[in-house]
Formats: C-alpha cells, structure tokens, sequence
C-alpha cells in the first residue's frame, strides 16, 4: 500500500519526468514481476482502485482524486490472468515507445499489440476498452499519465492569442498563435513540457470556448488581441491535449482560466472537468485541473439580465434529471451553483453561447463578455 | 426557367465573385419583389427544385449537380408566406454581413433573425432546420455558395505540409504550415480566396486522412516532408471549409488528391464526397468537388495483401446495407467498386486506417501510403 503522504510527493515529482524517467519505473515494475517468478511466487502488481467508490474530492485543493484504495492483479488467479497477460503487452510496448522516442495512440497501441494466440482462437484483445482499461492500470501503477507512457488520446480544439510557442521536436519550430491568419494552430493531442514550450505569452487570461463557431466570433471581432486574452476552442468536451494545455498555462504562466459553455448540463460538465478533473480520471487531476477556473455563463441570469428567453430552448428530460443529479455533486456544494442549478431545473430552459447573437454578431465580444470579466461576474 | 447554358455560364462566374457582386444580385432578387409588390402582383421568387429527383450524377464531369427543376415561393400562397418571409429576412441580412464585412455562422444568423412576431406567439424560425433550408433558397437563387454570402458552417480540420498560406483579413499574415510544430494550422470554416490566399507550395500532391489520429501519426513519422505531400486531417465527413480548400489545392495549384479513409462505408462516402459532391449539396461541386481524386485504402485487397485478417471488424447490419444501397450509386459504376463494395459485403468485414498499426507504427508512412501512391494501386 502506498501511504499518501509518499504518493503526494511521488506525483509531483512525476511532472518533471522524462522519458528516461518512465522507462525505468516501467523497468522497475517488470523486474520486480520477474523476480517473483524466480522465487516461484505467483506474479503480482498493484494499481489504483477506480470507480467511485475511490474518487473523492478533496475540498482543500478543489479537485477530484482518487482515494488510497488498491488494488491486486495476480497471473495465478484465473479471473486475472487475461489482464495480467495484457498489462505486461502493454508495459512492454510503451518501454519500446519511451526507448524509441515514439508515441501512438491509444487506439494504435491496441491494433498494434492485437493478435491471435498460439493456434487458438483468443486474441491478446479483443477490442480496444481492454487495452484502455489496461492503460489506466499502468498509469496508476507507474504514478504518471499516459502522455508521459509516450500514448495519447485523439487531439481536438484550436488555440489563437498573443502566445508563442516552440515544438522542441519539430525543428524548435517557434510562432506566435497572433500570427496563423484566422484560423488559429490546431492542438496537438500531446502537450507535455519535454516537446512543446511555452515560449512567452502577454495575455492576462485564458478563455476557453465550448463551440468551435463561438471560437472563430471572438477571432473575428478581434476579441483576442482588444482583450489580451488567449482563446482555446474546444469543440465541446475538451481533449486531454487541450486540457493539459489549459492546465500549463494555468500553472506555468499562472493565467486566470475562465470558461465560457452554453447554459446546459453539458456545459456545465465541460467546466466542472476542467475545473475539477473528472471521475474517470481523477488520479491525474494534477496534471489536468485547473481548481481557481471560473465560469463566464451561459447562466440563467443572462437570460434576464440581456432579455434572451425568446432564443432559449426547453431543456430535455435527460437535461433536467442530469441537473438534478448535479445538485449533489461535491463540487457544485455552494450556494451560487446550487442556485444556478435549482433555478434552470425550474424555469425548465436552456440556452446556447451562440444565442447571444440574437442582440448582435458583436454582442458577446463587445458587451456580454467585458461586462462578465470586468465586473468579475463568475460562477465559481 | 434559367436554361442550362445560361446557368453553367453564370456558376463559372460566381468562382469569382466578391462580396459587391454577391450583394448586387441579392439586391437584383429583392429589386424584383419590391417591383412585384407595387405593380399589385403576388411576390414570387424562383429557386431550384432540391432533393434526388432533381440531383443528376454528370458522367463527363464526374460529379453530382442540380438539374434544371425550379420551383416558386409565392407570398400570397398560404403555404408559402412563412418561408417567403423568412427568405426576405435572411436575404437582408446576409446582404448587411456583406455590406458591412461580417460573416457568420449559420447558428448564429438563425438566432440573430429569431424572435417573436408582434404580439403574437408564432416566431419568424422555430428552430434551425426552418433557416437553413432558406439559406439554401438563396445560395440558388443568387447561384452561389453560402461562403459568398459570407455565412458558414463550423469549422473542422488541420493543414500540415510544405505550403504557405496568407490571410488578407488578418494582417496579411503569411505562413507555412511546415513551420507551425506537429499541430498543423486549424482549417476555418471559410477558405474563399478572397480571404485566404494560397501563396506557395512545393508540395506533389494533397493526402486526405479520415481520422485526426492518423494525421498525427503521418506528422510524427515526418510523411509530408519525405514525401512531398499536403496532409489534410479532416476529422471524419470533411467540413465545408475543408473540402473548399481541397477543392482549390485541386483547382488552383492542379495538385492530384488522394483520399484516405477506414474501409467501410462510412469511408467511402467520406472519399465519395471530396470527388463527386454531396446530394444535399450538388448545385455546389463546381466549388466543392474534385473529379479526379483518387481512393488509396483501407481497401479489401489490403487485408489480403497485408494479412491483417486478425484486425478487421465485423461490418454491422446498417453498414452492410449501405453498402448495398451504394452498389446502385452512379458514381460507383465502375468495376474496380463494384468489385470492392461486393467484395466487402460478402466477406461481412471491415477495416480501420488504424488497424496498420498491426504490422509496426511506422508501416503506414514507409510501406503502406508509398506502395499505393508510386504503384498507383488506387480505385477511382
């Protein structure tokens, strides 16, 4: 069992960590299985217990984590074996990636490590939430996320603003986001620090955007450079790659992150993940979070205060019972949420970012955001 | 009744439209409804009859376009006076985007135009459906494309290769998407060369990737570079603004493009789309269609050829049926398709790009994409 105490310090220095770094913790694992099988003893590994029961949201720190509760996989227990057996495919590869300097995805790491077994019918997997699954396990057991395994998710979302940065494996290609025309640079699924610098920025927030269409308004009206503000689109849940990169410029450049969604369920959702973590992937609440982000609207204020309800939506069935399970979640616990919440479950409304268009294309870049950010009009 | 010479005359000609002349022939259109207003008659306008029965696959030039069916919206036809209204109130306002230099999206002019009429409780657009189908009313009408109207869709997509691009809204900004890190430029939802200038590329040919994923990967295994290509991740079915800018790589620098999708029906209408148009689209492809592309894979022989039997999927019932449904298509009577499609639906598989992970990472980029492209070993 690891204490918390000694995982709290391990998961900080696990930030810093290089590939090398990985390597040898994924090496330190693999021995230690080896070395229980010269003492004829049966193979063990330990990872992280997931699911709810684990998770817990830590008040202090304002994100989700996951608890000390672990877990056991041994090759000698029947229900095991597969797992183990996939764990160690896993485990190798990624030593591979980290030795080789390459990276896959983690739909690649399963077509790669796919295959029959001996004459037989069973496949090493046989579909990708196996090796997803396994994924975790590894990241839990090694202290680190699979950015740092050299594996990631499917990258998503747009970044454009006065920030410049530098791909250390592309040439130390270095451009500054003001200077890509319109469109903005395209996110990468992979964000770490050992390949992407944070050159310099001269913004005095972040803002990220829900919708791709919200993301190319504020581009048009100019909102970026009139406001010193860098836009991160996300085009509806953010990406890990989008999210470690609101993450750094949060803590390395120690920007205020405010997040702008539509007035819904899903938008909250998209703010309580980058604001929190998420259930799934609570151990790594560290490298993803982002605890001080404050939320812009939509709110069910706005609808009032900017007369909007003609360009609401009635909110589904499948809205209001998410908004109510919402209601007891830890992290919506204070009063303007729970208000926020209570109150769009009453008046039964949803509304979009876009619907701000109603007063005028330039409302939400001229009005309704200024008005939001200098009067610090925030959800928390 | 606009007669065929006539019509193909004045498409070749709105290729070059700008914003003036687009706003001239919206003003012609609502000229003409002033003139029928005061000479006491019903106002009408004429638009082109939609749907299949008026979409004809053009054998010679290898896409799909509008026959020449036109219909009428008459004001005093109960049945039509909603949707007259809403066209004059669309017509109004994209001629103000085009007057004032704004664009926007096609959510966001339905919310702009939205509200309730007098004291009454009907609204001028129940919901979105009602104004895009107006849009395309008057992208007829007018013989146009919505991007000259200066509306759009969302944007979706990443440019990466030795090209360089300048953006004439935006400070002329000019940059070359080999020197943007791994990420690649954002694609906008709007590529018109009025705005967009493509300045230079020394690049052979333009590499269309279905999924975000396999982008990356062809980035990180230095593809475009070593192989002279243009990549285009479109993310799934190519947005607007993405296959604008296929279709000018095409047009403008006569680069071949070749398509590059999962083997399954779901692909092919990816790739089928890019080369022949869209059916909800056909009076478009002369902006939006590139008749020569050419599909590289995923394909059945692949499999074979490959062996990557172990990495195939099951095709579920929807996809086998598709798949019938597109033996019948115009566009796939060819042999090499009909071949495919029947090939595919008899051994009840299909196949993801991915899935060439199997053999190694790099496989794609130094076996797979090379053997296709210098063997020419394509379906049409």
């Amino acid at each position: 069992m690891v204490k918390k105490k000694t995982k709290k310090k391990t998961q900080k220095k696990t930030n810093k960590d290089n590939a090398e770094k990985v390597a040898s913790k994924i090496e330190k694992i693999s021995k230690e299985i080896v070395s229980q099988i010269k003492k004829e003893e049966s193979p063990t590994f330990l990872t992280s217990q997931r699911g709810r029961s684990n998770v817990e949201f830590d008040e202090k720190k304002g994100v989700l984590q996951l608890g000390e509760k672990m877990t056991s996989r041994n090759f000698l227990n029947l229900g095991h074996a597969k797992k183990f057996m996939q764990t160690t495919l896993v485990a190798s590869k990624t030593f591979d990636y980290l030795k080789k300097n390459k990276t896959a995805s983690i739909r690649e790491i399963y077509y790669e490590l796919k295959h029959s077994l001996g004459s037989g019918k069973e496949n090493t997997f046989e579909d990708q939430t196996e090796s997803d699954s396994v994924i975790v396990d590894l990241e839990h057991s090694a202290e680190t996320i699979r950015e740092k395994l050299n594996l990631h998710a499917n990258p998503k979302g747009a970044l454009y603003g006065d920030i410049t940065l530098k791909d250390k494996m592309h040439n130390n290609d270095t451009f500054n986001m003001l200077q890509l025309g319109r469109g903005g640079w395209s996110i990468m699924s992979r964000m770490e620090p050992e390949e992407i610098e944070i050159v310099k920025t001269n913004a005095k927030y972040v803002l990220v955007i829900e919708t791709s269409a919200m993301y190319e308004r504020l581009v048009e009206e100019d909102f970026a450079k009139k406001n010193k503000a860098i836009l991160v689109g996300v085009g509806g849940q953010a990406a890990r790659g989008a999210r470690r990169l609101i993450h750094r410029l949060y803590k390395e450049e120690n920007l205020p992150v405010y997040v702008f969604t539509d007035g819904d369920p899903y938008g909250w959702y998209i703010y309580s993940v980058i604001k929190q973590g998420s259930m799934a992937l609570a151990a790594h609440s560290g490298f993803l979070a982002c605890p001080k982000a404050k939320y812009i609207g939509m709110t069910i204020e706005d609808i009032h205060d900017y007369e909007l309800k003609e360009v609401t939506e009635k909110m589904k069935v499948g809205d209001v019972k998410r908004a109510k399970e919402m209601l007891n979640y830890a992290w919506f616990q204070n009063k303007p949420w729970q208000d926020e919440l209570k109150r769009s479950i009453k008046e039964g409304v949803r509304i979009e970012q876009q619907a701000l268009a109603n007063k005028s294309l330039e409302f939400v870049a001229e009005t309704y955001l200024p008005e939001k950010i200098n009067g610090k009009k925030f959800l928390p």
